[in-house]
Order: structure tokens, then C-alpha cells, then sequence
């Protein structure tokens, strides 16, 4: 960047503190000032191309004609609100709820992640008539009071809930021991906090967890631990949620529900983030017997949530992600992808372990005495950002680069991010680089 | 309707059940199957237009020309996150703050009101250490769980919570004593209230309440209520926190914000439903003293909020109301409606009083013993629908006919809405309508 922009950058970013705040979290120690996106690209105001590695929201690519041609239509026919009748909902409605297992037959719609989540434990703690919750340490469920109280992965300022109890999620890629005593360890130390809540009188809720482990640093528990998990947790008489934010829509290749990943029933299917291709949009999907309890004690309204212009977003990211295979292809990518990353990872010891499923990537980095390096890390994630790609990291060291591209990924987009890639970790694990 | 168009509207509402189930609200006996709209008009499915006097949410018209283009065109050029510095979310939250006292400088954005009321909450509890609430009787702020567990005006499985108090709304429209009684013996209810949470360990929060008291049936509380209101939470250490989400942007007519009406500083003032004119949009704007006190100690992002098209949405829509002078619109057209109403009511003795300010009316129906006539009010509204004018009713009782058309709203829709009001209290009033 020239002078002149870098002082035009930082003039946007003096007016946006004055009025979102200087907390309002931003990438980058010299953050993207972006103007446009296309496909995997988004394009700055200086005129530099990115290639998006990092953002899940595009799912079915940024701007995608389809879903803009389809949110720009509905928007001039009709928006209203779901208490008169309108085709759009019910046909989306239908389509998605297509995509589940046949007991997930009905379905919420929200506006955000954060609403769905929050809905799903009011339904939870309704049927359970218990509050008690297992969550994973280190979990991102949103941004409501209830969602904070649970979170051990975001700064919030509400103390951990006495009735939140994180469990610690085994990984194998890190766990040098057999699986099978990984395996056993894990679920005795869920049935102890399971205990641990009844005998605190708070009972059993409900399990909520992402099935990537995502925030958690995109964690590989072994065979058999959640599926004896989501069994303990139903011998409760607790409910399981499976939150898809970041998992779902063919995001792992071989599911297109990351809890499929896991062989397992959830009683209650969380959706947000890729669900509108960037429009607002969530939604709960969930059993009839457990739709009828909640919809006929409690009036449940949402007055934006499934409008006819919400309903086309998700209709045409869901036409695109079937129609165009992205999870195939998110499949047949990602395999190409783990095996050159494996083998970028094996020349370089600063690399301890390649992390992920389908076309979600983890690299977990460590400095020249194998600890967890979040300062490399992030070192790396400004490295691509100089070099033209977006990625981030995540995980309680904070020391997982975090590569999750747009659905609409292809080879040659592979062959630019693991060409930059290489260098950047070269660049900053090479003596010189410190002083950078 | 024909046979074949209500057997094609139940087909469908049946189809809607069997996804989003039977509960999901929807208006009328025999449901609105809705296909268009077009500024204060929704058009059926079998090519009726219906005069649209019940919904605020497209506020400047549905499928206003601006704010469809504006979505339109953003969606086409880029949709991101705040993560990235992007001039659309700081131009917008400009322009919106421009509205508001000097005091009230900055803004988060959210999805919709429930997340605004969610996130003002966490702010008001933050910040004061306490957890006590009040609210109005009979107040609807949204569907979390917070939320829920201080409603009175919505059927939830939630108890009240211990720690919420909710305050009778004086009404002077209905209270015969002299305004000064009214005013003390209201005021001395709430200092009792803010004494029983302090005695209770609770403290005091915030007061969280809507400036028009909308769903607590558009009531009119003394002058010096509020003020007196908010200077006994300030006095306890509380916050006051307006909910604009139905008294916004214009709509009393005398003022931008209905918290302006009652010349009080809220602390927190949080937005939804009309402010991106159905594009999910909302908000809290609030003192960078609170700002800066959450952000610093709170991780707060919310993906989809102030994402370049939701901010494109916002600001056409600001744009709109404040370019057409649509406050001044509502306060010129609705002195016109009252005077009709006061005329309209005086003819009758089934409305017992005319309610609300700007472009929004509220008639109170009693039935001939002078009893507030939930029966009456549905009446009315089903006479209405079937006049081809759509309103609905509100209050503990039901038996307030709630209309509240968008602000685009003309003399000559006035002429089509006061016509078939008194049209529809006479068919419901007049002996032989009891039989319909």
C-alpha cells in the first residue's frame, strides 16, 4: 500500500471506531479495507485481489449471481413477516429439511447462530425441566446472555454458569496414547460431569457442541467418543444439539451435516453463519414431537426470521450447494489438499499437525522447541495477508492457522494458497524472519 | 374467495404445518396467502389487494424502490463481516447516530430487536452489578431467554424471573381521577417495585420499556411519568433502556425517537423491526462511556451485523424517511386520522377511546355493558380483512385495535381505511352481526 492509502485506511478506521467502537474486532495489524468479492476473491480498496481462504458465511462463493439474482427478485416482489401464507418459506422449509435425517422433520427459522442456539436451549430446558449443560472447553456458541455464561473460548465478562460444565475434548492427533484409552478416559470424565450436575440438582440439559470442534482448534476426538457422548447425555434424559454453524452444508465432504461426521441422532440441529451466503439467516431443526411441546406452550415469534426475501437467500445457496455437488467437491479438494499439506507439514517441524476434514484445514504450529506458537501463528496469518491470502487461526493457544474457503474452491485456488503457504511458513520460521 | 382458492390455502397452509408446525402465529381465521406487495399494498394470491394498515416493518413502503435497489446493488458488489474495514457500516452508523441526543454517540449493530434487547441487557447488568429488571405489565421485548423470563404480555413456559418487577402502566385515558393522582400513586408503585429488588439482593439493572407502550394496548400515561420513571431507576444506580423497536423512526409523528416523547436521556436505546424495512436489521446505540465499559471487557462480534448489505438497507431506508419527511408525514396525516376517530368514536359507544400518536392508532372496543370486548376487537379485524383492510389488536385484553400502516401511508388511504373501520364497527356492533 502507498502512503496515501495506508492514511486513507487509517482515516475509515478513526470514523469506524468513532462509531462502532475501537473494540469491534478487526483482522490484520493493518486491516483489509475491501471493497468488492467475486467467487473466492474479495478485492481491496487499492485495487489488490485476495484469495478468500478463511470465510465460511460465502459458502457457495462471494456474491454468487444465483443468490444475489434471487434476494434482488424476491426484495422487489415481497418481505413480510410469516403470519400471512407464503410459498417461499414452506418450499425452503421443505428443501432443507430434505437435507436431514427423517426425524429432524420440522424446523425454526432465526435470523443468526446466536438466536438459533438460543432457542435450541430454551428447548432443551423446557422438556428437560433441567438446566444443567455439557459444552466443549474453549466453545463459540454466539453472543446472548445465556450463550456467554457457557463460553470458555471468548472474553466475556459473566462468570462461567454453575451450570456449564466444559469438557476437556480429546484429540488423537496429540494424544499419544491408544485410542482406546483416549476413548474411555474421555467419556468417564463426561459421566463424572454429568454427576457432577445431578448431584448439584441442576440436571441434565443438554449437550451443545460443534462437531468439528472448531474454536476448540478443529480437535480429532477418537472413533466412538461422541456417538458414547451423545449416549451418556441421553441416559440423562439430557437433549443433544449439534451446532452446524461451521460444520454444515457439505462443509466436511463426507456429510453434508458434520454431526452425520459422528453417527449420531441430535434431538436439535443448529444453523447460521453459510445458511444465507452472508444474509441473515439461522434456523432450528428439530423433531415434531419436540417442535409440538415448545410451538404449543410458548408463542414463538420471529418477525424477520423466514421472511419470503430470507427464504429465497436460503433456497438458492441450498439449489447451489446440491445442484453444483460442492460437498463432492469439498471431498475430492480436500483430499488433494490434506495430502500436500501433509506433506508441507512434514518438512517443517514447525508444523506439528494437519487438522480438519473436507475443505476446512487446520495447521498446527509450534516454535523450535515443539510448544504451541500462537506468535508464529500469527506471524504466518500476516504473512499470507502480504501475500495475498485471507486465512485466520483459532484453538485455545490460538497457534491453529484456520483455512476454510468459500465452497466454490478450486484447484488452481489450491495450488495459489499452498504455494503462499509454504513461503509464509518458510518466511517466519527462518532465522531472519524474527526481526520482521 | 372461490372453493378451489381455499382448497389451494388450506393445501398450502397444511404443507406449512407439516414444516414449520401449526403453531408458527398466523392472522385471520382463514389466513392472508400473500404473493406481492408494493407500497401500502399486499396483493393475495387470487389478486386481491388489501390495504396494509397493520405493518411497520416496511416502514417506507414494501418494495420501496430505494431500499430494494440499495440491497440489490450491495449484494452484487460484496457481503462481509465488520472484520474487514468497509466505508458501508461506518456511513451508515454516521448517518444514524446524526438522529439521536449528542449524548448517545455510538452503536452496536444486531440482526434483529431480540438480539438488540439481548445485548442492551448484558450491557445494563455489566455495568451496574445487579440483575434486577423492570418492565412494563404485559411487555413483549423479544424471544431469548433473558427476554422471556421478564414477559408478561406473551404466553412462555418461562416463569417470571425473581429478579423482574413488572410496573402497571398508568393510563389516563381510562383512569378518571386527576392526572397529579394518578402520576404519585404511579410513581410510588415503582419506587416500591425498585424497593423490593434492592430488599431482595436484586439491585436495580435496568428499566426496559417501550415509549409508546405499545403491546401493553397503546396506553397514555400522565406527563411526568417516564421523566419520574427514569429519575427514580437513575436514582437506584440503574440504566433506562428504550425499546424503539415499534416507536421509531418517525412514526409518533412529534418525534424521531419515542423516547423523545416523554424528554428523557436513555442510557440504551435499542432497534428493530422497521429499520432496514424488513431486511433483518437492528441495533443498540448507546453513551461511549458503555461502549467503551463492554468492549473493552467483552469480545462482542455478531457475524451478520453491519455487514455492508444490511448497512446498504439501513441507511436507504433512513434515507428514505428522512428525505420524504416522513415524520412530519405521520404527524400531519395523523392529526387528520384522529380528528376522524375522535368524530368515529363519538358515533359509537363501542369505542370507548382512541389511542396512540403519529401513525399509530389504537381503539379500545368495549361491548355494550361497557366491558373491554376481545370479541368485538376480532370481529372487527376479521370485518375488516374481509373489507380488504388489514389491522390487528394488542393489549392484556385484547380488545385494542392495533393500526400502525407504513409511514407511506396517504390521505387517500386514510379515506379507504376510515370507510371500512366504520363500515366494520358498525357490522360488528349492529344486532344481527353477532350471528356471522
Amino acid at each position: 500500500m502507498s502512503t496515501d492509502q495506508h492514511a486513507a485506511a487509517d482515516a475509515l478506521r478513526a470514523r469506524r471506531s468513532a462509531v462502532i467502537g475501537p473494540h469491534s474486532p478487526l483482522f490484520y495489524d493493518q486491516p483489509l479495507h475491501v471493497v468488492s468479492g467475486q467467487g473466492v476473491w474479495l478485492t481491496s480498496a487499492n485495487g489488490v485481489d485476495y484469495l478468500d481462504a478463511y470465510n465460511n458465511v460465502p459458502h457457495v462463493g462471494h456474491c454468487n449471481p444465483v443468490v444475489v439474482r434471487a434476494i434482488a427478485e424476491q426484495a422487489a416482489k415481497l418481505n413480510v413477516h410469516t403470519r400471512y401464507l407464503h410459498e417461499g418459506v414452506v418450499e425452503y422449509g421443505e428443501m432443507l429439511l430434505a437435507t436431514f435425517a427423517p426425524h429432524l422433520e420440522r424446523v425454526f427459522f432465526t435470523n443468526s447462530g446466536s438466536e438459533a442456539n438460543e432457542l435450541a436451549l430454551r428447548i432443551a430446558r423446557q422438556h428437560t425441566g433441567a438446566r444443567g449443560l455439557l459444552v466443549t472447553d474453549f466453545n463459540y456458541h454466539g453472543n446472548t446472555t445465556s450463550l456467554a455464561e457457557m463460553s470458555t473460548g471468548l472474553v466475556v465478562r459473566e462468570p462461567l454458569g454453575a451450570h456449564v460444565r466444559p469438557l476437556r475434548i480429546p484429540d488423537v492427533l496429540s494424544d499419544p496414547r491408544s485410542q482406546d484409552v483416549v476413548l474411555a478416559e474421555a467419556l468417564r470424565e463426561a459421566a463424572d460431569a454429568i454427576a457432577s450436575l445431578q448431584a448439584a440438582g441442576h440436571g441434565v440439559s443438554a449437550l451443545l457442541f460443534d462437531p468439528l470442534f472448531t474454536t476448540e482448534g478443529l480437535l480429532h476426538p477418537p472413533a466412538g467418543y461422541v456417538q458414547g457422548l451423545a449416549a451418556l447425555v441421553h441416559g440423562a434424559g439430557g437433549l443433544v444439539i449439534a451446532d452446524e454453524v461451521q460444520s454444515g452444508l457439505g462443509r466436511s465432504g463426507s456429510a453434508f451435516w458434520g454431526h452425520e461426521l459422528h453417527d449420531i441422532q441430535p434431538d436439535l440441529v443448529t444453523m447460521g453463519k453459510p445458511l444465507g451466503n452472508g444474509h441473515p439467516l439461522g434456523g432450528v431443526v428439530t423433531t415434531a414431537a419436540l417442535l409440538e411441546e415448545f410451538g404449543s406452550t410458548n408463542m414463538y415469534f420471529n418477525t424477520f426470521a423466514g421472511n419470503p426475501v430470507s427464504a429465497a437467500a436460503g433456497a438458492a445457496v441450498l439449489r447451489e450447494t446440491l445442484g453444483r455437488e460442492l460437498q463432492a467437491g469439498a471431498a475430492r479438494l480436500g483430499e488433494h489438499a490434506r495430502t500436500a499439506l501433509e506433506e508441507l507439514a512434514a518438512e517443517r517441524p514447525g508444523v506439528r499437525a494437519v487438522r480438519g476434514t473436507g475443505l476446512f484445514f487446520g495447521l498446527e504450529l509450534v516454535d523450535d522447541d515443539g510448544k504451541a506458537s500462537a506468535d508464529r501463528a500469527k506471524r504466518v496469518v500476516e504473512e499470507m495477508y502480504r501475500n495475498g491470502v485471507l486465512i485466520s487461526r483459532i484453538g485455545p493457544k490460538d497457534n491453529v492457522l484456520k483455512i476454510r474457503p468459500p465452497m466454490v474452491f478450486e484447484q488452481e485456488h489450491l495450488h495459489v494458497l499452498l504455494d503462499r503457504l509454504g513461503a509464509s511458513l518458510d518466511a517466519v520460521t527462518e532465522p531472519e524472519a524474527v526481526a520482521r
